[in-house]
């Protein structure tokens, strides 16, 4: 049973730990200075398919294979799935995922989804309401491109405060195990609307949202940037990591050292310059969670970290029609211990 | 704290509430035989605004105002809203509901979407993780004959199997009140894909999802259809109903009578031809259990119901690339009594 702390904040008093997860990239990924965290690097972004919507679906495929197989597991050892990405309809979920034969909740938190995806995940195994749920995501580079911006075979120009959606998925299974890493709290976010109308400037469009989802957490929990080894934004990239601290700082909040953005993580942007402000998509966050930040929680580098996945909620037809974009950010503790029982009971 | 029942089924062991629910639909719902249940009915489909979306976002912040207002509730009482619709990155959803102010928890589930945002709403409450939580979606017959089929300018002609989408929003809050109705179970559904390819027969889709979660739900909880007064589906239309009880009558199970659609009710085919098959669309579950249903269970007409809302899981783009349609069906329990003692106890 979660404790309600504060206004907003979920505490998941049995610690569920993520038993077992794992990351997928592809050649720009496998370029930047992530690479050896994944646990496979497609050399064929197709992935075999005919269509880059194929291509994307196939990612969650595997994903979901791969992560049950390092956990040992089998299918019929989940639950449930909570799922979903950036396509049009989730299509990368639904088909990727159909053959599984597992009860599929599709969710839709755009590029926050991995964070939004395992906290239910977490909860749903806090609540008794399944031993194991698996939380996935995914995007692809040129599905994204395809749908959101310009078909690459235009070579459209990007502003350099576009990001570079990732090619990638993650998958994550919350389960009872007792090992770390441990889901402790999971605050989800509200949405927050400042006005930007700029389609390749998301960045900006998401620090509004990631403020708001960290201050109240700060708030809800009585706790500070100190208490945490690092806070890991989803991909806000250099824009809008630079916001987040703008707009934390008058609220006494710094962020100064105790911040960096999974967007920044996963490319070196001064040999990738064609990444621009950084990395993007469902995958960005999903994969460096998924191939970076669990394990170091797993093996103790950190002890205790936020990671907040924000979204852009907006489509393009929307924009198109002189609609701002709000964003929405979904926050996790996560931890290399369980609650302490001092705490809980 | 709920209880698994077999493999696919939750049990709410607390019962928790629907505390309160509103239904919004147009001028073809005003025509039809349910048009009474509905607490308003817009003349205007386009609700003032200058797009077939921006009418949909408007939709939904109307109807959370509505059920809000109904229940004496403000927004701070709630403690989340689960909400998704059709629209491409389901921007009704993120767009309407903006300006409450409150965490938002996206889900897509296509036209399941109603049972799944309630489902998880009541599972919210029953797992002590929110006091209060909302379930809402939306359809707009306009944005989404655009979005999946041809502009209405086009006058494209519909074959019969075609269903009509409902203009229309349902919102409903699940919480600890104790009235009825109450939500006793929830089944979340396996995709299902038996290679309907065809885009103008969804009833035809979704049916194999809607057997497979109801012979799972009929199996964990040792239930058959007579222990029910009745059983809604959401929106199968008449094609995808025959097919349902097709699919079930080889498994023992023998719907003549105990089963009908809410793509059925909303809509009278004999006088309004243009249907087709009957009502869809994420609104048309929604309306149905918002305008009408619960409240024959608020007044006791029904004591124990299953509402199971269908999702056909495709976009046009991969329709286009000559995939089939799979389908999801979400199960929910609702009754007009509380979980007896000896059951939970």
């Amino acid at each position: 049973m979660a404790t309600r702390i504060g206004r907003y904040t979920l505490r998941l008093d049995t610690s569920p730990s993520v038993e077992c997860y794992a990351a997928i990239g592809a050649k720009k990924e496998a370029e930047g200075p992530l690479a050896a965290c994944f646990d496979q690097l497609m050399e064929d972004s197709t992935l075999g398919e005919q269509t880059w919507e194929k291509a994307e679906s196939r990612l969650q495929k595997e994903i979901v294979a791969l992560a049950l197989n390092k956990g040992g597991l089998s299918p019929e050892e989940i639950d449930c799935i909570f799922a979903g990405d950036l396509l049009n309809q989730c299509t990368s979920s639904s088909y990727g995922l159909r053959s599984f034969g597992l009860p599929l909740i599709g969710v839709y938190g755009a590029c926050s989804t991995m964070a939004e995806s395992l906290g239910l995940a977490g909860l749903f195994v806090e609540g008794g309401f399944a031993r194991r749920a698996m939380a996935v995501t995914s995007s692809h580079f040129c599905s994204a491109e395809k749908q959101f911006r310009f078909p690459l075979e235009y070579g459209g120009q990007r502003p350099p405060t576009s990001q570079w959606t990732v090619t990638g998925a993650g998958a994550a299974v919350a389960g009872p195990s007792g090992g770390p890493p441990y889901l402790r709290a999971v605050t989800f976010g509200r949405v927050q609307d400042m006005g930007i109308k700029d389609a390749n400037n998301m960045g900006a469009a998401m620090a509004p949202a990631a403020a708001d989802t960290l201050l109240r957490y700060f708030d809800d929990t009585r706790t500070a940037p100190e208490d945490y080894d690092m806070i890991f934004t989803g991909d806000l990239g250099q824009i809008g990591s630079d916001l987040l601290l703008q707009l934390t700082a008058p609220r006494g909040i710094d962020l100064a050292g105790k911040h960096t953005d999974c967007g920044l993580l996963i490319y070196d942007r001064k040999k990738q310059t064609e990444v621009g402000a950084g990395g993007s998509g469902c995958g960005c966050a999903a994969t460096v969670l998924c191939g970076y930040l669990l394990d170091q929680l797993r093996e103790g580098r950190f002890q205790e970290i936020l990671f907040m996945a924000t979204g852009a909620l907006m489509s393009p037809t929307i924009v198109q029609q002189g609609e701002s974009i709000p964003g929405v950010a979904h926050l996790l503790h996560l931890s290399a211990n369980p609650w302490p029982k001092e705490v809980v009971s």
